[in-house]
């Protein structure tokens, strides 16, 4: 664990650390509930206890988006550290320990008081989409305090996650880990999340793509979303000049890496059963960031990325089940 | 929900409150730990917290076998209700909510103070064998004072968990349920859990067997260790004078069902993929004794019993994937 013997950090991640809740539904639960299917609502306390009391039995599983992507750099045998807020109550234990046991340094320390550990009750359809209501919690009480400048200068690539604009006090975080990892000579990734998470924040998405962000992560719609595109290729193109490196994902289709003039387009792994797409976009960037952190060519980034989601998809889950390492040796080296 | 609005309740499960914590762990860590493969370790805080430092990722789902009973009785369509312990902490809350959300009434008081809500670390290994490491916590503080006599007197049957046998506070609420139910003119059902459980309590059981109980379950191992017999037809002939009705499962050869002088074999309900045969006893329990509750004969309630085995083991869990009472509907006419 890195942060234990004070060595090099690979790839350090900060994000909202939640816990998930995963129920399966009826459409028609979704529909009384007033919700729309497959988007992420974000929901406050008492909104969270009403919709779980309307639902089915669940599983809790650790989750989080950038803690998803930190693990499957784990699970490549990199260097891994995390930094998200959780209290000091069971789940945010579980969340914890679910770090620590696959050798990710996670020191945040819990929170004594305030909201209790966040989660994301994720409903889960039959036609296998997912529908999230998230609350926040205490990962959204994560503040520049929690932002250790010993920590940023040891990270090659510190990767935030754009849900954390979300909670006011973690986007001040944000900026302070952005300035320290720079002040350090490390580099920042970015990934923009969710299209509803771009268009409520997207003037100061916008501003931190063209003037911190090194590395940007984004989906076609969370492109479009951030250039209010018509089609992909215009965002593409709008990209390309506005960050040094890009690489925007497009399912099935592969992902494209932008990087100035050089543009590659990267086929998806094959996957023989597509399970569960959740984790698809986290575990991409893990298998990226891997590439990065190592100096490889920014193709075989690419593919490391594609191997990494291709490996998550294929399972129920957002966090890989076999490890990346062995998966990825013939391209690692 | 039967305890909301009061009227009769066909099974009343009482047992052990605990949350499962499964993960998957290798032969050698499983040595490293210094457990034997296959079997159920009663654990305090202290060497639960130390297993749980040890165990890779794991996922938190409810449990708690005679639980497991109930949420199936629950979802043959029959009024189910629920006694057992837990603390006001998450891993209460979301015990509760998963009861409750199916339609199981569960009433019992949670803890306010005391040892945090009792839980399974469950380590399953490559093989598909589960090793138990049980921390009773807030469950093994159940006490004659959570048995509500006016809930009892509600209850066509009340089914006790011989789990229940380990804390010693249990023990005296399980006699105080027993008095009451016969007293109201109900049936007192039994399981024996655990071949390991039946040794740690075999004077207890066999006198609660001949005195107090009236519908027993036991697999192979278990009605053997409680005789101490050399082979299952010597338990069988041990067994048929001593209880009203014993209900002797052995797995893929399906069970035998003893009443006096009346002895049925009954088959196992064919299955396309064994995946996981966790919660298959608990679950023949839930069929049985919902046959047993609508007056139906010895031999359908077996077949009831065994077709919610077959249900629970073709999927991971120990809590029926598909509404039983859908599968079961030429059996309950």
């Amino acid at each position: 664990m890195a942060e234990r013997t004070g060595g090099p950090i690979d790839v350090l991640g900060i994000g909202n650390a939640l816990v998930d809740v995963l129920s399966h539904e009826k459409d028609e639960r979704l529909a009384d509930l007033g919700l729309v299917k497959g988007a992420m609502h974000l929901v406050d306390e008492s909104q969270a206890a009403t919709l779980y009391d309307a639902i089915g039995p669940a599983v809790q599983i650790s989750g989080g988006s950038a803690a998803n992507t930190i693990v499957g750099v784990a699970s490549f045998g990199a260097r891994a550290q995390y930094v998200g807020k959780v209290r000091d109550d069971e789940l945010g234990r579980v969340f914890a320990h679910d770090l620590r046991s696959v050798g990710v340094g996670y020191d945040t320390v819990a929170a004594a008081s305030g909201p209790p550990t966040g989660r994301c009750l994720i409903m889960i359809t039959p036609d296998a989409q997912r529908t999230m209501n998230t609350f926040l919690g205490a990962s959204g009480h994560l503040t520049p305090a929690d932002v250790d400048p010993a920590l940023m200068a040891r990270a090659k690539i510190v990767y935030l996650e754009g849900y954390l604009f979300d909670p006011p006090a973690a986007q001040e975080a944000f900026r302070t880990a952005a300035r320290l990892t720079h002040d350090a000579g490390g580099k920042v990734a970015l990934t923009l999340s969710d299209a509803f998470c771009v268009d409520r924040h997207r003037a100061a998405f916008l501003d931190l793509v063209e003037r911190h962000v090194d590395i940007l992560f984004a989906n076609e719609a969370e492109i479009r979303s951030l250039y209010e595109a018509p089609d992909f290729d215009t965002a593409l193109q709008a990209v390309r000049r506005r960050c040094e490196i890009a690489a925007l994902t497009r399912s099935e289709r592969g992902s494209v890496v932008v990087a100035g003039d050089a543009v590659h387009v990267v086929d998806a792994h094959p996957v023989d059963a597509l399970v569960d797409t959740t984790g698809a976009g986290d575990l991409y960037a893990a298998g990226f960031l891997v590439g990065v952190s190592r100096g490889l060519a920014l193709p075989v980034c690419g593919r490391l990325g594609s191997l990494a989601a291709a490996e998550v998809i294929s399972h129920v889950g957002a966090r890989p089940a076999a490890p990346l390492a062995d998966l990825a040796a013939g391209l690692l080296g």
